[in-house]
């Protein structure tokens, strides 16, 4: 242990000036994504517009950045990536999808700071509609577009946005309010309770009206 | 049409300073309601002690309050009473409880009224320990428990709570976040979708692990 932690203190120290200048573009950044955000919604944002409002070069802001859903969920401080999460469990097998999307989200979420996060952000959004928008084009663009694309579903969107309904409602029931013996139930059960679910959402034949 | 909307303007006049001493005393005892909710809880609380807080006489609450669930809804300005919502329901057939549940729910927040209010609680729940508290301890006295009750179901309430999960966050993204294109799929495509679920988490069985 003392060997791992020992170089930390001095290598801090040697960083100095430069660090703090490289932060202090970065928080530039963020700040301007969020006006830009704030003010045209996910779609209408771009990368360039984000670098003239932050006043720095476009390549800066790709030095920093990979795409704009990374710098999304840097602006709105969001402590987990949907895009990401979602293209996880796409790589796995077609069977397991509604299952492994469940699990994925509850590991994730038994971290106090992912979970107070996520909550923050569905609040806000029920606040603000600019904030409502920007998750729900951020939503569409990045998640439930690519699900549909990825199952290659004809109405992919609808059935991804079910499912996120569903997964929304699962955060806001068992992490938000607390609902028992929900919020108490292991995440075993709620895997085997939900994935069944969210499989059947995305995947299987709708019943006959 | 004249017959029936002329007589209302006199009508009201005459009940005059009667009905607004009424209105204060109705007023007095919903603020006392607030304040004994936020400060026990939904279960903890008693009309006999909104009563003693509010320093009226504990009749005069039963004269405007039917029950618990009734005040709770007045002092939490909530624009319907799922506990009502779920008793329709289950008065009816047992093959279309998740049908008829979200078929009822998706009717009534159809009204933007219903819709604003039902968000605002969440809302607040997210973000006031003693609002989720006060949420959650209604659910699950008025809801759940009367679901599971009905149902003769040994593991109702977390059946109930799953359904409750999936019908919170149909309304967070169908009319919070208005994520389409869930957002604006007739009321029939979303009971078709999701009223099949609800029926699952409250009486079909679980796929074996």
């Amino acid at each position: 242990m003392s060997q791992s932690g020992e170089p930390a203190a001095p290598a801090r120290a040697r960083r100095g000036r430069r660090a703090a200048g490289e932060d202090d573009a970065r928080t530039e950044i963020v700040e301007a994504a969020r006006r830009e955000l704030a003010e045209h919604g996910y779609d209408r944002t771009s990368l360039r517009g984000i670098a003239r409002s932050a006043g720095v070069d476009a390549a800066l802001v790709h030095h920093y950045f990979a795409d704009k859903a990374e710098l999304f969920t840097a602006a709105m401080a969001l402590p987990l990536r949907p895009d990401r999460l979602v293209t996880e469990v796409l790589d796995g097998p077609r069977s397991e999808i509604g299952t492994a999307l469940v699990r994925a989200l509850v590991t994730r979420l038994d971290d106090r700071r992912v979970r107070d996060g996520v909550i923050a952000i569905v609040r806000t959004a029920l606040g603000h509609e600019f904030a409502a928008r920007m998750l729900r084009e951020f939503l569409l663009r990045e998640v439930l577009h690519r699900v549909a694309t990825e199952l290659e579903l004809h109405d992919g969107e609808l059935r991804a946005g079910l499912a996120a309904s569903q997964l929304v409602g699962l955060i806001v029931a068992r992490y938000g309010i607390h609902l028992e013996p929900l919020a108490r139930a292991t995440a075993d059960e709620v895997v085997r309770r939900v994935g069944p679910v969210v499989q059947w959402y995305l995947l299987e034949d709708l019943p006959s009206r």
